[in-house]
């Protein structure tokens, strides 16, 4: 297997988070790179949508992956050696969020004005990781058909965060009891401007609907 | 519906947990009561698994459920609709966890010694709640078949706390990549004592292997 840059980040000293991630987010700006910031449970398929998304797109953009855990590196080598993409670890030291400093240790290494687009894969956990600016350009959640369509309604500041939620895993919605206009009407009670794109990694299904999304939003960052 | 009651319990401002919580396990241990604490990723099916099963015990045994959750109150809803068993609702003000102190806060609410056994529906989420002694007589883990077999590498103390694992949604085994075997070696490398039962709400599979263990565990408990 090819070898993995870990970063070991560690949370911020300091209190002012919002201005740090503020800071963040202008020099990003500055030079053009998009950062999503996607969010989501354990097990929701992060990592195989991210996976699927970058091989359509990688001709596109040029593309990184900030993959955050508590510990392991199983998904920065799965994006390595499936995809064209640059992938670092950062591990958290058993912390359940990302804070902006967090974030910058990791883009430090990477050299962020380098890609148009990179994805900050954050730890999987549906309540710490909305409770902190992590400067990224947007929000993405992405919550997958097992887990339910009651999920805003339990894990509220974490979908009124969102700018974005990807709905994935919608290839096994036939063996499960996940009602799509449930879950909008619960999460546009609390989030009206969020966009919901359902999605299957597996069949493909609704990827031309987030390549669209993804397209408009870095134009939008972008200023174009 | 039936009407919830709602604890807003608080985080502790001392700063042993460990000794708290050995006190609290201590006077459920005089009263005989078992607590048990099941921890999840949001979406894994605890509360499914926890109707069906209090269903199938309800006569045996005197039950009561504590649900926690970050807001809302639909778990506690079904456990008192569809079951026999007494439910409050826990409100952690924002907080991804529990720790003793907020466990005693529910319990003082349910007189916990008219119970043989009280499940604590910890917040969904598979890293804080795992830092946190809560005082419960065993922890429980419950992992569905669709968040996949590598969890034990990524959230290792979750594992590493669990005296079992309950693999949950195994009927939708077909449908996922997922290999049992993997998953136990990947949790017998971090916890070679911790239990695994594999489980499907849906058709009852493996729920006579619950109740085995759960009436071994309780005997235990009480030393009978």
């Amino acid at each position: 297997m090819d070898k993995i840059k870990i970063i070991e980040v560690k949370e911020s000293v300091f209190a002012n988070n919002d201005e740090r991630a503020e800071k963040l987010r202008d020099e990003l700006r500055a030079t053009g790179s998009f950062l999503l910031n996607v969010m989501s449970s354990p097990g929701s398929g992060k990592t195989t949508f991210l996976t699927r998304l970058i091989k359509d797109i990688e001709d596109e953009y040029k593309i990184a992956v900030m993959e955050a855990d508590i510990d392991g590196d199983v998904d920065a080598h799965r994006i390595l050696n499936e995809t064209k993409a640059e992938a670092i670890q950062l591990h958290t030291g058993g912390m359940c969020h990302l804070d902006a400093d967090m974030v910058r240790e990791g883009l430090d290494e990477i050299d962020p004005g380098r890609f148009d687009l990179i994805f900050l894969e954050n730890v999987g956990n549906l309540v710490c990781p909305a409770e902190f600016d992590t400067g990224a350009s947007m929000n993405g959640v992405i919550l997958s058909v097992p887990e339910g369509d009651d999920k805003p309604l339990k894990y509220p500041l974490m979908f009124q965060e969102a700018d974005v939620v990807f709905v994935s895993k919608i290839d096994v919605l036939p063996y499960f009891d996940f009602d799509l206009e449930k879950f909008k009407k619960n999460l546009q009670d609390r989030n009206p401007d969020c966009q919901v794109i359902p999605v299957s990694a597996v069949t493909g299904e609704g990827m031309e609907d987030v390549k669209a999304w993804l397209k408009k939003a870095i134009n939008n960052w972008r200023g174009v």
